[in-house]
Order: structure tokens, then C-alpha cells, then sequence
């Protein structure tokens, strides 16, 4: 029987305590540019980081907009072939953001566990919780809604007050809580730029996995995210890096470069953990 | 020169006096079953639905999940051509919800802008209004901000009432109003099920066009709708059916029974604005 979502995490951060997701976002305006002469320039790209980095990883990233927004989605494609037979122990998230209901919800959870084979996928909640459960029907999947992004503005919405007195992401954060006692593939995502809102999330949602964009790039503490974020039984961290790794060079030794970007990170988060 | 969406908009709603969108969500299980033998069902769906109606609407609104997660982005394509070619005068709105920062926003506009050449988009607002600002980039096109939605859970997150009394919904149409005051391009997306929250946004965004989904299979009363929605003006309705002219028909008068739904809904329409 095939590892739902939660059971591979598990075994690789047990097995490999590793906590990195690598975010796959190829931009062919940045990419090293002796790729841009293959056929298919971002799967050359992908292929070669992933073959680089499978050992250290506990998830990859594909940020959907690269694919759809350059008209790509058949490297997406071959990346999540390549994925599926390289290192089928690593599960992969399909970062969309998608955010529907009813029937076009269903079709977006198609997009995602059908068309593309992602094992989760990260939703935004604006609509209500009604948009998480298409998702969920797919009972061996992971669902990252989004709680309190990396982004400067993410507090315009998110940090409003409501009565009770708790702010819009502890809502958000209250409400995955709950719910992921019934579905163990439910995460949360939580940046990495508002170490004290980890905390409060933490403080909500004891032993939801966190997806953690925001470090390197975005400026955020590798050691202040870890001791914030981590769950009672010291896993639970999803910490992306996407920027950090994938551009680490922006010549031909690009892949080597992600490696040593990655062990890099590792170790940042190795040395945060034990102390 | 090309004229920009709200020119477009402004156009069809006081010439043709029309303020009907159709949503073109075409799904496989539910299109007439002799179209299941064409090369491309879905785009031959669509295109004999825009011919039958056409002159009766003010904008077509395809939905993407049921393009991406049916893997039919090809016959997407077809429909966006088709549709710029045949009836240039009529704005397109993707449907798509999409919410992201940054660059990767920047890519959701190229695929919407670039890729697909829609002439406005949909947005969720959650993670702030950063979300919007790479779309608003192209002057031209417009951006319906998701407000209050029409699904039955919409309140669970969007009627939070936060610090100064407003509802979160309100909080949204509140900036958007605002921000529409230098992006003409602007609107909010508005569900026909809640008219008493119809009423409270028109309060707060006098002129901002809504997009108005949930008349018809989803209950909203177009006299309602119409009544609470209309600007000062008398225009700024975008009053989508998808489901109740696309599906009127399961057989091969789908295109006849289309026109004829549409027919009945402007009728109802103008019966509401005359009253």
C-alpha cells in the first residue's frame, strides 16, 4: 500500500530529520541561462536540482504560477514524473493557493491529486472552510491552508482583530486545529517573517505540520523559526527555501550549488534544534 | 486604440442595456453527451453557447478549474480566440481566485493577462491587498477582489466582525473602495444568496461594478439582487449564470435553450430595474 502524505513526512523526518522543502519556481528569466538551449529548459532545471538535493529533503515545492504563468505546465508535468520515479519517498506540494467551493473546488482537487499526482496542496480559506473539504475527500493527501503568510502586507486582513479578541490567522489556526483531529492530513502555512505569530499559531495548533516560507530571501531566521515553530515532539516544521537554493548559482555548477546551499540550511537547522 | 474593461463594460451595459454574464464551466459529465465524439467538445460547447448569446450579455466569465482539472487549458485557448474574434466588444472575466505575492503574483497576471488574454481577473484577498497590485499593473484590465462569496459557509471567516464593528467583508469592499479611486479597473465580487451584505457593500463602494454569482442553482432572487446591487448610476451589475443557461439543456438544443434562459434572465433582470 502506497505512505499517505503524514506517513511519509514521518518516516523522513524521522528517518532523515531533515525539515527542508525546496520550492520549485523556475523563472526563465533567471535561470542559468546554457539551460535555455534544451528542449525543455525547466525540466533540465528541476531534474538537475532534485538529483542534487533528494537526500536532504523532506518535500518539494512547485509553485504552480511558474508553470501556468509561462505556459510550462508539461515540464510541471515531467517534474512530477521524475519526482514519482527518482524519489517517490518525498512527497510533493502543489503550492496553487487555490480557493473555491462546491463543484469547482472538486475540480481544483483534481488539478492537483489527479492531473499533476501532487500528494498535498496549499489552499487559502478566504471562503470558509467548505473550500478545504474537496481536498480533504482525498483521504491519503496533505491540505496547508493558508494562516499567516510571509509577506510585509499579510497582516491587512490577517492580523484584524475579531471579537473574542483573537486575530484572523488564530482563527484560522483555531479552526485547522480542530478539524485535524479527524484529518490528519491537514498543515498550516506560517511564515517565517512573524516569529511572535508562529508563536501564537504554535500555541494553537500543537501538532499541525507548518509549512514555513519566508526564510533566506524574505529575511527570515532560520534559528528563531525553528524554536517557534517546532511541535511538542520536535518535528513538524516544513521550512521552504526556494530563492536560497534554486539560484544559488546562476551558472553551469547551479545544482552543486543547491546541494551545498541545502546541507548549508540543514545544518542551520540541525544546530537551532539541539539547542 | 483597444478599449480598456471598464470602457468595454460601460459600453454593453448602456447600449444593449445588458448586465448578464455567462460563466463557462464546462464539465464533461455534464455537457450533451453527442458533443463527447468531437475532437474538442468543450471548446465546441462553448463556442455554440457564445454564438446563441452574445448579443444578450455583457461579459463571459470562464471558470479555470474546470479547465485545468479536466487538463483541457488547450480548449481554453480555443474559447479565449474564438471569443476575441467573434465578439471583441464583450470582456472576458478569468475566473480563476488567485492569490499570491510578489512574483509569483506576477506570473497569475501573465497567465491571466498574457497567457490566456482575459480582460479582468478574479482575486482573493487574504493574503492583503499586495495580492491585487500585480494585476492593477496592467492598466487596462480589471481585478474583482473577492468580498462576500455566495456559498452557504462564506460567513465563517468573511462576516468576522473585527475591532470598529465592520465585518471582515466590509473591511475589504471598505479598501477597495478606496483603492478604485485611482484603478478604475476595480471591482468586488459579491454573492446573490446574502442581499442584506449586497446592501451593506453597495454602502460602502458606491460605484465599484459587482460580479455577482448564486442566482438561479444557487438561489439568489434576481429581483433582490438587482434591486440591493445597482450603483447610483444604475449600471455596476455583473450578474453571472452559469449552470441555469450553459445546462438548460442536456440535449442538442443546448444552444437554443441557452439563448432562451438568457432571454428570461434579462427580462428579469430589466423587470427589477424598472421597478
Amino acid at each position: 500500500m502506497q505512505s499517505s502524505f503524514p506517513q511519509k513526512l514521518q518516516a523522513l523526518w524521522q528517518t532523515r530529520q531533515t525539515y527542508i522543502c525546496v520550492g520549485l519556481d523556475p523563472d526563465l528569466s533567471k535561470i542559468p541561462k546554457h539551460l535555455l538551449k534544451e528542449k525543455n529548459s525547466v525540466f533540465e532545471f528541476n531534474k538537475n536540482l532534485i538529483e542534487a538535493t533528494s537526500d536532504l529533503v523532506c518535500s518539494y515545492k512547485p509553485q504552480m504560477a511558474y508553470y501556468s504563468g509561462q505556459r510550462l505546465e508539461d515540464q510541471l508535468h515531467m517534474t512530477m514524473d521524475f519526482l514519482k520515479s527518482f524519489c517517490p519517498e518525498i512527497p510533493v506540494i502543489l503550492d496553487s493557493k487555490r480557493g473555491d467551493i462546491g463543484s469547482t473546488a472538486e475540480q481544483y482537487a483534481k488539478e492537483a491529486f489527479e492531473v499533476y499526482g501532487a500528494d498535498a496542496v496549499t489552499v487559502n480559506p478566504y471562503m470558509g472552510l467548505e473550500t478545504v473539504e474537496p481536498f480533504l475527500s482525498y483521504a491519503d493527501k496533505g491540505v496547508f491552508v493558508l494562516c499567516k503568510t510571509s509577506n510585509p502586507g499579510s497582516g491587512e486582513f490577517q492580523n484584524l482583530q475579531v471579537a473574542g479578541g483573537k486575530r484572523l490567522f488564530e482563527i484560522v489556526a483555531q479552526s485547522i486545529h480542530d478539524k485535524s483531529k479527524v484529518h490528519s492530513g491537514l498543515g498550516l502555512v506560517v511564515g517565517a517573517t512573524h516569529v511572535e505569530d508562529i508563536k501564537s499559531v504554535r500555541a494553537l495548533a500543537s501538532q499541525v505540520p507548518f509549512l514555513i516560507p519566508g526564510v533566506g530571501a524574505q529575511g527570515g531566521s532560520v534559528h528563531e523559526v525553528v524554536k517557534s515553530a517546532r511541535s511538542p515532539d520536535g518535528h513538524g516544521l516544513l521550512i521552504n527555501s526556494s530563492r536560497g537554493i534554486i539560484y544559488a548559482s546562476a551558472d553551469k555548477d547551479y545544482a552543486a550549488a543547491a546541494r551545498k546551499a541545502t546541507i548549508q540550511l540543514k545544518n542551520e537547522i540541525a544546530l537551532a534544534l539541539e539547542s
